[in-house]
């Protein structure tokens, strides 16, 4: 199975893609989209849909992945970070592919078996899990193979118990 | 000047265009996009994507208008519609439309000079100032028809004041 996962910001928009069978996960690409905070909302947002359909036209995952909004963040944030969750979701409806979402906690719970890990123990078990010896340039790439792995994790588990995920 | 207001829901999002001067305004279409609550977000999310499109490509309008998230209104709804505008921001970016936005109250005191209008109101002075006698299925085309008028009148002060809008 082939899992994008993305982590949504107007500023950076991570991505991971990742090949799976739920309990060995191999790194496929990983990266961010960045945008310039100097240009018009909409335009930013052209740029995150055309860098996400890049990726997902180079690597062909099956299912998109992503962290639900974050509520405790305040709502100026979460409402602009929905914005940009609008444009991931439409550019997966339009290449076929399905969405599924996980609250913070379970990919931290998934990643790293707690579920109020920091950041940089999500980063080491991130690329510990995938064999991977070097930092990404960015958190945002890290975030989103995280949630990539929880996906597939997930989805292996509904399948072993029957479940079609 | 030939602009789209759009009153962005899951449900239903409005789209209203009009012909305008400033002050004199007619009515060139206006309709809804509706999504079947029983398919998953991301497909509805691409049905209102192909549905604005679509009114774009037919009336090419110079600029999209659009209401700022309303932020009385509870935080889910308010995500809920964010990723919506998101995709309608990404529609403008696409044809190459800039995305002005206005308050409700903007828009209230811009159509009926009071901005604490009822929907009702509203309604009735956007069909008054259209000249159109019928009465629209739902009031988000007349709400989308609305912001597109407040565009227009605040476009055309800022011209008539020197400043470019």
């Amino acid at each position: 199975m082939r899992i994008i996962g993305v982590d949504c910001g107007a500023e950076k928009t991570g991505y991971g893609v990742i090949d799976t069978d739920g309990s060995r996960h191999q790194l496929v690409s990983a990266g961010i989209v960045r945008t310039n905070t100097a240009e018009a909302f909409e335009k930013r947002l052209n740029v995150i849909a055309d860098g996400l359909r890049d990726v997902l036209g180079a690597f062909q995952p099956g299912v998109m992945a992503v962290e639900e909004v974050f509520h405790s963040i305040n709502t100026k944030s979460a409402l602009k970070l929905a914005h940009v969750r609008g444009v991931a979701f439409l550019v997966a409806a339009q290449a076929g592919l399905s969405v599924s979402e996980y609250s913070p906690l379970s990919v931290k719970m998934s990643v790293v078996g707690y579920g109020r890990a920091e950041k940089q123990q999500v980063q080491m078990m991130v690329l510990s899990l995938l064999g991977v010896s070097q930092k990404f340039e960015s958190f945002d790439a890290t975030d989103a193979l995280a949630v990539a792995i929880c996906h597939g994790t997930q989805a292996n588990s509904l399948l072993l118990s029957g479940t079609r995920a």
